[in-house]
């Protein structure tokens, strides 16, 4: 961090610099968060964190200090350019240069687990309308920011049609609002692996969180350039700027590691806050710095590698001075931060009860199980079909088809008959006092008209 | 079809070929699942199904006919061997020789979806223990079959502890079993870019169906043989063989498609039923065409490009030769197909009701929804936590947090309460009254006294 800082400011960057502990020494006095509360305070009045890496320690239930503190400030943006500097650093593709824009907070990292029966385990996918709207927007807003000519969005909209598509359908929608810029999809498995082949068709990538996870270090890792690459968190009132590599606690203050991705970190962090001219200097100078040949070890061949502190110096020596080989950076003189889109409300749509799927936990064969639920049901409901695994199994099963102890039992209303909620609990209470062990329901829903939820395989 | 089958043929695979039909023709003739169900009668029959490239008609409801024959017929594992032929098929990759084996049923691919909000979509992922054991046996007798040294598990089980937890505890017992295996793992963001930049490192990998997907794709790609892959779906009854490329509906028919991948799929076809010296001649054959530069239009140079059926005839020509340059393939001769292990009956767990998550759609405060919540809670229970997008809200929310309209709300009966259905449903019944809406429901159960649930993030 020393390092780097030296750098920031031997080239005209204008901060003030309020330093808070937070990892490592903090989880061990006790904050099991690994921060304090006096940090947060920092945090939320400076409203940008410059992040050197941290160590959350092994077991114990110390919980991730990068998930705590993206969640907790809402940030909902990570942001990693990926580019490759060949010939100084190795890469299979040189022309690369890539920016992945990844939701954060979304998707199946909400983390949100449950245990259903002996044999079946959930966790669920969850996606929303302004979630998606707030990052589609942000990166279209980026790739106009910083002169981007195309933006990709990966998803999986064939398989997964309500969640994956919305976040296309509402891409669709956003990137008519930006006709200067190209708009591109792709199934994320293809996406993935053009990507992994063929990097330098991509310009910016927009994709849920999971994939974005995958996709940003497949590109850094193409790149050649993970232990220089760098990214920013976003958030609507506070962003964090880090490096992508690790804490390296190995070689932690023995001034060999390389400040590179700090240091890119910290140009990130001078765009952000509009003070381009400092952030295209230092910029620069590093990629001058690339081109000398001067690195520390992990880059630099035996005889020439220099330490941490000065590397630093060297970048600073070379403040003015434009690469010869590299294609120089600039930025908007001018550029103001990109501007975080409010979700706006959107008026509600008339939501229609239509019936419940109830999970069942149970080793009874389906036809078994199909007349005990029946039992339960009212005059205004029907049983529609049982599926297994997504499978269906009632009526009408396959004689293949494995089965675990676990049943999602569709009930629906008749043809034009009206339910309502209270009907549904009679039916839960029903089920009960027969015996059915149900261990979860979602409710069946129109919205204006339209259905909620997807058909079951062969329904 | 008609190349690959005279390839075979000539190769000296003892197979009787019953022709079905299926695709764009029978989906026209008004079978909405473009499979009639004699064609279901023979596949059912002959347990092996080699399948050509078909075509699912755009729009009009039509189901995907790969998918429905993967989930009818159980075909739980997708096998895709992942081979470079440098120098005579171009890639970044020489070395490479991967195969993916793919969980084919399971995860979010079950693709159960319910819209819950105006504004939060969901999808269910869903994974088995069974499901899990199947896949990972699958895994380590092939390697065992084939002569390979080392598994490699591909899961996300640091974010996902319950689900990708579950299959990376399988994979460890099952290891556990297979001592002449090396064992390995990785989180799958870091394994798929490994994949991307160093695909040498890895020989088998086993994975979730999403991840899968992904990688499969990946390895493909990058060994730059996506035009000549195979893949084998495998079920307990039945097994399924085919290129990994599309239909090209552009190209059918006029005698310039490569047949590559089909053959190989009759390959694996081959050693699936034990004739594995017929599997052996015909693949070293295929090898000496591609080293001769005998080829298609998509591999060969313009001049030595041949037609389908010459190529075929290339290929019959050099039966019973050994490949020079590439590594001539060997298959033990007395192999017997790799016996699809049955899933078996576990003890069940103590299952004891701790909670339950009520998932509401609402616009309130956190606080205003506590109150209401609470009123209508009974003595024995009490409201933990609600959350939104997995971040806690109530109590003590953080200010930055941005909130939709769906509240995940975790009700658990009080220290050393006991609780059971019927006053669940109860709650349920006072939320009706009380004008709740509540979309969705999760049971919290303790398993044999362990925690089947994930905790908060902050709870």
């Amino acid at each position: 961090m020393k390092a780097s800082l030296a750098v920031l400011i031997a080239g005209g960057a204008q901060i003030e610099i309020e330093p808070i502990d937070i990892g490592e020494r903090v989880y061990k006095s006790g904050h099991s968060a690994g921060i304090t509360p006096d940090a947060w305070d920092s945090l939320r009045r400076t409203k940008v964190f410059y992040k050197a890496p941290i160590t959350t320690p092994q077991g114990g239930g110390f919980k991730s200090l990068n998930v705590t503190i993206r969640k907790s400030l809402g940030l909902f943006a990570n942001v990693r350019p990926c580019v490759a500097y060949a010939p100084f650093v190795k890469t299979d593709h040189p022309g690369m240069d890539v920016v992945i824009v990844r939701e954060n907070e979304e998707d199946l990292y909400a983390g949100i687990e449950h245990r259903q029966t002996d044999e079946v385990y959930q966790c669920l996918k969850l996606v929303s309308r302004p979630g998606c709207e707030k990052i589609v927007r942000y990166a279209f807003d980026y790739a106009r920011a910083y002169g981007r000519q195309k933006v990709t969005c990966f998803v999986k909209d064939n398989i997964m049609k309500l969640t994956d598509g919305l976040f296309r359908k509402v891409f669709d929608e956003v990137a008519a609002e930006y006709p200067d810029i190209e708009a591109d999809h792709a199934i994320i498995d293809i996406g993935a692996a053009r990507l992994a082949a063929k990097p330098e068709r991509f310009d910016v990538i927009v994709t849920p969180n999971l994939y974005g996870d995958i996709v940003s270090d497949i590109a850094a890792e193409v790149a050649g350039s993970v232990g220089l690459g760098a990214s920013a968190n976003i958030g609507a009132q506070c962003a964090m700027f880090e490096a992508i590599h690790g804490s390296a606690p190995d070689i932690a203050g023995q001034d060999v590691a390389n400040p590179s991705g700090l240091l890119m970190a910290g140009v990130m962090m001078l765009v952000h806050l509009g003070q381009t001219e400092a952030a295209e200097r230092i910029h620069n100078a590093w990629l001058c710095a690339l081109e000398d040949g001067v690195g520390t070890p992990d880059i630099a061949a035996e005889d020439a590698a220099v330490g941490t502190q000065q590397f630093a110096r060297e970048v600073i020596a070379r403040l003015g001075q434009r690469p010869k080989t590299l294609a120089p950076v600039s930025y908007e003189p001018d550029a103001r931060p990109i501007e975080v889109w409010t979700p706006q409300p959107k008026p509600k749509a008339l939501k229609r009860l239509v019936g419940i799927d109830v999970f069942v936990h149970s080793n009874e064969e389906p036809d078994a199980l199909a007349g005990r639920l029946q039992a339960c049901l009212n005059p205004l409901t029907e049983l529609k079909m049982i599926t297994n695994r997504g499978v269906k199994v009632w009526p009408d099963p396959m004689p293949e088809t494995f089965c675990t102890d676990h049943w999602r039992c569709r009930i629906e209303a008749k043809p034009e008959k009206a339910l309502n909620k209270a009907m549904l609990v009679e039916i839960l209470r029903n089920m009960v006092l027969d015996g059915v062990d149900f261990v979860k329901t979602e409710h069946l829903y129109e919205f204006d008209g339209e259905r909620g939820y997807s058909l079951g395989q062969g329904q």
